[in-house]
Parts: structure tokens; C-alpha cells; sequence
């Protein structure tokens, strides 16, 4: 396979392509997926999130430039799920990153959602898997706002940054509400405003009181001012120490099977889908079923179960079999 | 059914519980459900949205006192999709709400998230089928933050108000990325903040150059101070003209319409990963399957599609009504 290889080669290209394919959702994207599997596992994958206005962007283009000075080709999905109308991501201040634009061991690439719930954390998921066969060293996965999409994102990384910063009265409400959860380090950044060292304090304390998650380590606090380019160093050192450590005693390993579980799950719940809209005709039938409902003839429960039941019984089954002959 | 005639005599007690049911997918709520279509149509249902801190909370009290001053009963559903670990609300401004919680005409109830996605939104969706049968003339869907799952939940109402407030130059990032599309009412909120008349300017202008969705009619600006209580009365009664001329015009029914296709969507969704526990059972076969990933016997895609062809195969449909008889 031509794509494949020009993918293995870090052909940008190759790259930019593939990942327009998973993103379309285009049916030659499986098996390419599926075959660049065997080739995955080298890189060190960061998520990055938190709340907009924190400086999520300004903290990546740093850690990008921090990486690129040791000798490490990076690259960056930046996943605006807001925007499930457009379908496009009007990201302004992804353009500062365009520093990095004709540097080749960087690779930029924004992913909106387009529509279906679910479908841009399979296509981000898939676009990672490209990434890693390609080789680069460093991937980081940066995302709009903190909630459930954001979540799924996220979880694709193996070291979550949730980036905080001051001044702020949401952040810790958050925090408690769960959020807290998703993170392996929590990067305070716009330190030098004032209320850093009560923000470091609080989520310390909040840190204290809850358990990590299985297969994780107790969340830890860093400072950063991405503006003024301070702790960066020490940010991505505790980075590369920490992943490390993951790699040494066997929790990636853990992370990135019940990665591939959530895969699986995500990815059966896409494939079903097109079984409906194939077999049911489901986008073709649904006024009519609208009708019968506003009708009072059924309800939408009834009528799902029933349809259901309609595919997976064995008049269905002939019904298809012969049309794909 | 008793519980049906519950909610009917709007009995809190059954309302509550019926409430409890759909959101622990209890078998018996989709029977519940389905009888109470037949009732529900007569509410007045709006979705607020916005930023986190942008006033929500405040403005939906305001609300509810002010429909309440005009003898119209009131049921809020306050729906925090941000905690998909805990599975628990910590919704510490909804104390303020508390203001009415021995008042009969006021009913209030928070909803979080527990895993799934796309799973609150068909809970949400089945919470107000509950409230609109037991006949609260206006029910309130309040969400917090911004995002895929927000958008869901908020399309479930007849109305939406989009909550801003001046000051925080993510409000009009949010806008342009399309989220300006889910609003019928911009409501500024905080509108004694420096910049707030700056924001209406420029919400004004980006409303200009998009086009209202269909059966939408264009989006309108107010200006509320909810904790000081002004605009309130202006915003109700542009609730309650906008509300009567959609009801007038035919636009109500066609949003309804399309709010039942998506219910249809949502349900079928939730109701074939069901099956698939049920038939494929996924949960106990996940881990074999990972390791045969691991070991690059198959890759996912490959996996789940000789899964689903299994599941429609007439091997599997003898087996499984086998197990059924």
C-alpha cells in the first residue's frame, strides 16, 4: 500500500491524507487503520486540556518549541468539539503556531466534530494511531473546553495535562465535580496572577483527598507562565520522567489496553450505526415513523425495540444477503 | 398504571421517581414513557446555555420567580454533563434555588452524567416527556459549559438562551465556531460590566452575517443583570411572544418534529448497544479481544465488522431465541 508507506516515511503528505480519510470516514481508512497498528506504540502521547482562556495553545506552542530543541519531532491534534454545526474549526490562536509551519518534524492539524456524537473521538483516535506509525516522537493532543467529548479525547493520551489558571472561581468547582480525575499533572498556568499559590494550594488539597484512578498515579501540581516561556523546562521533563516511569512499571501497558477497549466500543458503535442506516434505510424511514408516533400509534421506545427486533431476525438476514450478491 | 396517574395529578413523589427510572434505565421507563407521549405538547420548553460563570444559575432563578409571580407552575432540569466519573452533580449554586423548594408550583432536579455518552441526552429527553405530562406550563433545561453533549441536551428545548457576559474574549471565539447557532436569545448577562454594549455590538454583527437554521427565525439580543434583577420581566416576555408566534406559525411543530427524530436516533443508539451486551457479550469478551489486538491477529475495524456479521447471521439469531424461549 502506497498510502501506508508514504505514512511509514513521515511523508507529510501521506500524513495530511490519511488523516482527511479517517476524518471522512472514507471505507478504505479501516484496513489502512488496522494496518498501522503493528507499527504503533513508539510515541509518548499528551492530552491537554482545560478551561478556554487558560492558555492551552500558548502552553503548547511552548512545549512544540521545547521538544523540537531536544531533538524531537512533535505532533499536534487540536480537537474543537464546540463546533458540531460548521463542521469547521475556526481556531484564531492556533496561528501562533504557525511559527512552527515550515519546521518538517512538526505536524499541525485541526479535527472538528462533524455532527455524530462520538465520531470525532474515533477519528481523533485513529488520527493518533497515523501519527504514531509515522514516527513522530512526541504527540500532543489538545482540546477545547473540559467535558464529555473533550473527555473521550483526552483519554487517548497516555499522560493527561489540565491546564488551570488563577482567578477563576469555575476552576475548582470543576475540579470537584470530577473533572479532576482526568488529570496526571495539573498545570497552573498564568502564574505570576494573582491568587497562583491559593490556586496551587486548593488543588493540592482537593488532590489529598481523592484516590487516582486504577492503573494511575497521584495527581501532581505545576507552575507555568506560558507567556513569559517559564517552567516549560521542568514542565516536560516532568513529562518525560513520568511517562518513563509509566513505561518501566507497567501502567501504560494497562492504559493502552483499556485504550484499545474503548476503541473497540467506540468503533462498534459507529459500525452499528451504518448497519441501521444500510439495512433499516433508518435516515429514509424516519418521518414516516415520526408520523406514527405524533399519530399516537406507538411510542419511540415500542418502535425501536421493534425495529430491532426486525434486524436481527432471519427475514431481515435473507433480505440482505441477496442484495449484496 | 399507578404511576402513570402519578404524574398526570403532578404528584411530586411520582414525578420524582419516574425522573429516577429514566436516568437508571430501569426496563419499566420505556413503557412509562411511550404512554405519556400521548400527554405531553402543552409545556413551554426553554434551554439555557453558556460559559461556566456566566450567570446561569441566577438568570434560571430569576426565571422561575417571575413565572411563578404570573401563576404559571415551573419544573427545572439542571443537567451537568462535565462529571462523567462521579456520576455525581456537585451543583453548589443550586442552593440558591432552594429559595423554592416548598413552593408545589417549583420543581427542581439535577441530572449528571453516568459514562455514556449520549446517554443524558436520552435521559434528559425522557425526564421532560415526565415534567411536560405532569403539566409544569414551563420547563427550564439548564446546562453548564458548552459542548457536544450541551447541544444535545439543549436541543431538546423549544427555546434556547444562550448565556453570555461581558469580559472574557472567549464568548465570541465560541460564537464564531458556531455554537451562535444553537441560540434563539443571546442573553447578556452581567450587563453592568464594563464591555457589556461592546459584546451586544459584536454579537449583533456576527448574528448578521450567519443565517437562522431552518425553521429557526433570526437570533435576538437582551441585555439582564440577574443578580440585580433588571431585564428579567423583558426577557420572560420575549420568551412567552417569541413562544406563541412559533406556536402560531408552525415553526413549534417543526422543530418537534425533528426533536423526535433525534429522540429516535438517540434511542435506537442506546438500544442496540444493549443487544450488543446482551447477544455479542461485549463486556466479557473485551479483554480476549485486546490481546488478540495486541498480538496483531486482527486490528479493531476487522474485529468489529466479523463481530456484527455475526450478529446478524442466522447462527447467532437460532442461538439467541434459543436462549429467549
Amino acid at each position: 500500500m502506497d498510502l501506508a508507506a508514504g505514512i511509514l516515511a513521515r511523508n507529510t503528505r501521506a500524513v495530511a491524507r490519511a488523516i482527511s480519510l479517517v476524518e471522512n470516514r472514507d471505507p478504505q481508512a479501516k484496513a489502512l487503520i488496522d494496518g498501522l497498528y503493528r507499527h504503533c506504540g513508539r510515541a509518548s502521547i499528551v492530552g491537554i486540556t482545560g478551561s478556554p482562556g487558560s492558555g492551552k495553545s500558548t502552553l503548547t506552542d511552548r512545549i512544540i518549541a521545547r521538544e523540537r530543541a531536544a531533538g524531537r519531532t512533535v505532533a499536534v491534534i487540536a480537537v474543537d468539539p464546540s463546533s458540531p454545526f460548521t463542521g469547521g474549526a475556526i481556531l484564531g490562536d492556533r496561528l501562533r503556531m504557525q511559527d512552527h509551519a515550515t519546521d518538517p518534524g512538526v505536524f499541525i492539524r485541526s479535527m472538528a466534530s462533524r455532527g455524530s456524537l462520538g465520531g470525532l473521538a474515533v477519528a481523533a483516535g485513529d488520527a493518533v494511531r497515523v501519527l504514531d506509525a509515522a514516527g513522530y516522537d512526541t504527540l500532543l493532543i489538545e482540546t477545547i473546553g473540559v467535558g464529555q467529548t473533550e473527555v473521550d479525547v483526552v483519554e487517548l493520551a497516555d499522560l493527561v495535562l489540565l491546564v488551570l489558571m488563577p482567578g477563576t472561581g469555575d476552576e475548582i468547582q470543576a475540579l470537584k465535580a470530577g473533572v479532576m480525575e482526568i488529570g496526571d499533572f495539573y498545570v497552573i498556568n498564568k502564574d505570576d496572577l494573582p491568587g497562583a499559590d491559593k490556586l496551587r494550594l486548593e488543588v493540592e488539597y482537593v488532590l489529598s483527598l481523592s484516590q487516582p484512578s486504577v492503573g494511575r498515579k497521584a495527581g501532581r501540581v505545576l507552575m507555568t507562565g506560558a507567556l513569559r516561556n517559564t517552567g516549560i523546562d521542568e514542565l516536560c521533563a516532568a513529562i518525560r520522567d513520568r511517562t518513563a516511569e509509566d513505561r518501566a512499571d507497567g501502567s501504560l501497558d494497562e492504559r493502552r489496553r483499556r485504550r484499545i477497549e474503548r476503541r473497540l466500543d467506540a468503533i462498534l458503535r459507529a459500525r452499528i450505526h451504518e448497519v441501521m442506516d444500510t439495512h433499516l434505510e433508518f435516515s429514509r424511514q424516519l418521518t414516516g415513523w415520526v408520523d406514527r408516533i405524533e399519530r399516537n400509534e406507538t411510542g419511540p421506545y415500542a418502535l425501536i425495540d421493534q425495529q430491532v427486533e426486525l434486524l436481527l431476525s432471519n427475514r431481515f438476514v435473507h433480505g440482505s444477503s441477496k442484495e449484496e450478491q
